[in-house]
This record gives C-alpha cells, structure tokens and sequence, in this order.
C-alpha cells in the first residue's frame, strides 16, 4: 500500500483499505460509493469553506429526525433517490401495475372497512368514488387481494399531522376486493399539498427556488397471496404540480381522470350527492417468481 | 418536464429541477452531486432494506454529533474525502511543503511560548527536539513566521481528551521564528493513537475489518505575512501504522526521522537529557497569487 496521498491515487487507496470487508456485499457498496464520491470531489474541486457548509448540511439534517420526522429520507426523496431505489426494486413485468414511494405518512395501521364505505369522515371535500379492480398479469382477477389505502384530506393534510383537526384514521382504510377481484369506496377527491420545510432540506429547496409541493395523489399498498406485494399512488389527473412533484414519484401510468358523474341513480347506489367524481384504477399484480 | 419517472431520465429530471438555483455554484455542486449519486445507485441496485440501512446510518451519523464530536468530519475522514478536499485546496506550487488535515483536535488557542520551551508539560515520555526554518518558495528566510503546534502525548491523547489527566494546553504551543526564520521547541516523541471508535464510524470501521489508528504526528499550522496559510503534520518515520493511517493523511515528503542524538554537550544546550531526538522540518510557504 502506498503511504503517498495523491488526488489521482486517492480513491483507490480508500477502496483498498476495505479489502477485508468480510461482507463482500457491504464491500461492493463501499467501493462503489468511494469511486463516485471521489469523483464527485475532484470533479467540483469543492473549496474547505463549502466541504464545511455540506458538513453543516448532513449534520444539521440527522439532527432534524426524531420519532415522528425522517428529514434524510426526505432528502433522498428530493434528490430522486427514493423514487431511483423503488423502480430499480419494481422493475415492471408482464404489464404488471407501476409502483411508486411508499411516503412518509403511512404511520399507522389502517382500519379495515367494507367495500364501498367512505375513508372520508369530515365529509368537507369534494365526493368522490374510487373503484376497479385486482388482477394477476395474465388476467385473472384476484378475489381476496387485500387494499390499504390512505391519502391527505381536501386541505392537504394526513391525519397523523392534524392530531385533534382531523379524527384518526380519517383517510385511511383497509379493503378485501370481492370474489371477481373488484374493489369500491368514497372519499374527497384530494389535494396536493408541501412536504415539510421547516428543516435542513426546506432550506435546500429555497436555496434552489424549488417548491416544495406534490400533487394530488390517494396511496396503495396492494397484496394478494402468490404476488408480489405493490405499493403506488394514483395522481388525480390535471392536479397542480403534477409536472414537478417535489419528489419525482409521478409515472405516467398512474395518473388517472377523476371523471365528473351527473347521474342521481349512480349517487344513490353508492350513497353519494350528485354529482360526484369518479376515479378508475384497475392493479396487476406480479406472481412471485417461482423456485 | 416530463411527467414520467424512469431509471434513464432520472438524474436528468432532478438536475432540471435545479435550473432556477440562483447562485450559479450551487446549481453545479447540485447537479455534479446528483449525476454521481444516481450513478451510484444505478451500478449498485441497494435493494429497500439496504437503502434503509443507508439512511439509519447517516440519520445515527448526525444525531452523534455535539459541541465536542463531529461525526461526519470523523466519516469524510475515513472515506478519505476530507484528505482530497484538503490535496485539491493546496495543490503544490514552487516546491512548498505539503499540506495534511487540520484533524478535530486543534479546539482552543495554542499558549504563546518562547524558542526552545517545552511543550511537554508532563515529562513521562521519551524527550524531543523539534527544529527547522520558516522559508518562502524562493529559499528567503521568514523571520517572524508563527508556528502554531500541537500533538497527543506519548500515551496517544491529546489534552482535551482527558480533561484533569493532562494539564490544559500540554502538548500545545505557538512558537514565532526568529530573525533566521528558524525555530526549535522540545517535546515528547508523540505516539499513534485511535480515532474515537463509540460511533458509527467506529462501526463501520469495525465491518470493514479497517483499524482506527493513526500514525504518529505532530500538527502545525505556519503563517507568514504574505504568504499562503499552510496546515500540515510532520509524521514520526518508522510510526506504527504510516502505512495504514485511518484517515489517508499521510504524505511521503510529510515523514520525518526522529534520530537519537547521544551528545551530553548538545543535551545540555536545549535543556533536554541524553540521549534525545531530534527531527529537522523545514517549511516552504508559498507567497500569495500577487493581483
């Protein structure tokens, strides 16, 4: 080993200097980050004053997490980490449904409902039916797949940030789709609303003349025996930021039209004020890779 | 701006998301950073449980951090970063000496002392003669050159890390050169010594079978009117474990021989006994970029 430090032999010396990594996973992760990170110095030539301002930046931001606040995954979420980690783990097969970030409101288990029930229990926003169906890639429909569902309220809040403004579980629901597959319930039609800026990565996001907003989204998480489990959101289609969510989770294929319904017989067969919108999201299911 | 997120196009759209960052160094630092980190991400695939275990370890990183503890300075350390920001940020010019890391240890101001004191305030271990001249680029003597020097005893502490063990300032001295630009102070042969370990990089240390050690040394930081600032160690030759420093500081030009001198007339002039060490340094500064 070299005892000479240079810019040219630097990364390779620290690569090294893992050689004995008994993990050879953890090994292949430490080299690789080495080699980009080194990259990422020589090719910026960062002066003491700004590798101090990014010390500051990575300390200040592990300082911001506590039991109910996770600001470095929400920095990994504005860097496009999140949503890069999540594809690469979900790569789509056989048309199976695209997934998207799990987020950071997924606190607290959802209560189980029955098919058709509302998740809304302040009844202030706008009406609206969500409705489709689960299905396996080849098309069989997949009766018994569970549906954990949450989304913010019309105003833009979860439950878990309006302790006392909203009741619990307000939003949130648990469903088992019906023998052919199918799954309906009521809601608002939801609103798009900031992730939190009152940390380090706010900061980020005003230095950079970023908005901090995502655009009007409901969360799914959907799994059936013998498939692989999917978690997604569908975006409400013409919603505000829906071209620059503040953390790049949008896929094409999970926008979906909240369609306007002026039918009075459709409202009363599902309990609804007419009119009320109506959202259609049909989710394939990937069947595990067989041994 | 596309609405689609995909492996491809990532790093792109994030960099986008960038375009309005006012201050132009920013905007590069950012999109610099997220080209290499989605690289990073791309070659490497972590899989949801490995990208947890990333964001738990900066999230600990952070959260070990106080007034008297910067465990992310300790990470850049070990991964080698803080050494290539500082190589970059001193790029030899006109044969000065070369640069090192200013270490997490120069906490308060150095006791101003005379030419040829002792910083030694304990006398337990094996006595030393430290000398050498201050000089410009050109070979010009630079009398009045300030020396600030500090090093951990020859049981591998430094004072601040064993408050009431060692006398405040021991181990610690700012010298001025005289007219010559020479100076001479005496001391103790310092010792290697571990960087602390109860964090998580001493964890990661530990996974990675890498020792957390540094080879002996003694700091400087040397200022002359004129001149550029030069941060820098002198490595004792022959240290335990020059060839594996934890944090890669160690540079060829930066080792020096502490040669035993077994001469009573010698001793006697430097107050030292017989036989001590002497090691020889002479600084090269390089003159400011005249306007």
């Amino acid at each position: 080993m070299a005892t000479d430090f240079t810019e040219e032999t630097a990364a390779d010396a620290v690569i090294d200097s893992f050689a004995k990594t008994p993990d050879p996973r953890l090994r292949e992760l430490l080299s690789s980050l080495v080699r980009h990170l080194h990259a990422f110095v020589r090719e910026t030539e960062p002066t003491i004053a700004e590798w101090e301002q990014a010390i500051g930046f990575l300390t200040a931001t592990g300082q911001k997490c506590d039991d109910e606040r996770q600001e470095f995954i929400l920095l990994s979420d504005v860097l496009g980490v999140s949503m890069l980690a999540e594809t690469i783990n979900n790569r789509k097969s056989g048309g199976a449904t695209e997934s998207t970030v799990l987020g950071p409101f997924h606190m607290i288990e959802s209560p189980r409902r029955e098919l058709g029930d509302t998740i809304d229990l302040v009844r202030t926003g706008p009406p609206c039916l969500v409705r489709g169906r689960v299905l396996s890639s080849d098309g069989t429909p997949l009766p018994g797949a569970e549906l954990d569902v949450w989304q913010a309220s019309d105003q833009g809040f979860y439950d878990v940030q309006q302790p006392g403004g909203q009741p619990r579980t307000n939003g949130r629901g648990l469903f088992t789709a019906d023998a052919d597959g199918a799954f309906w319930f009521r809601t608002v039609v939801p609103s798009y609303y900031p992730i939190p800026t009152d940390g380090p990565v706010g900061t980020l996001l005003n230095a950079t003349g970023r908005h901090p907003y995502r655009p009007a989204h409901i969360h799914f998480i959907v799994t059936a025996p013998g498939h692989r489990s999917l978690t997604t959101h569908i975006f409400v289609a013409g919603s505000r930021y829906i071209e620059s969510d503040a953390v790049f989770a949008v896929k094409k294929s999970l926008i979906k039209e909240f369609t306007p319904v002026d039918d009075p017989g459709q409202a009363a067969r599902y309990d609804l004020p007419s009119p009320f919108s109506q959202a259609s999201f049909d989710i394939i299911l990937q069947p595990n890779a067989t041994a």
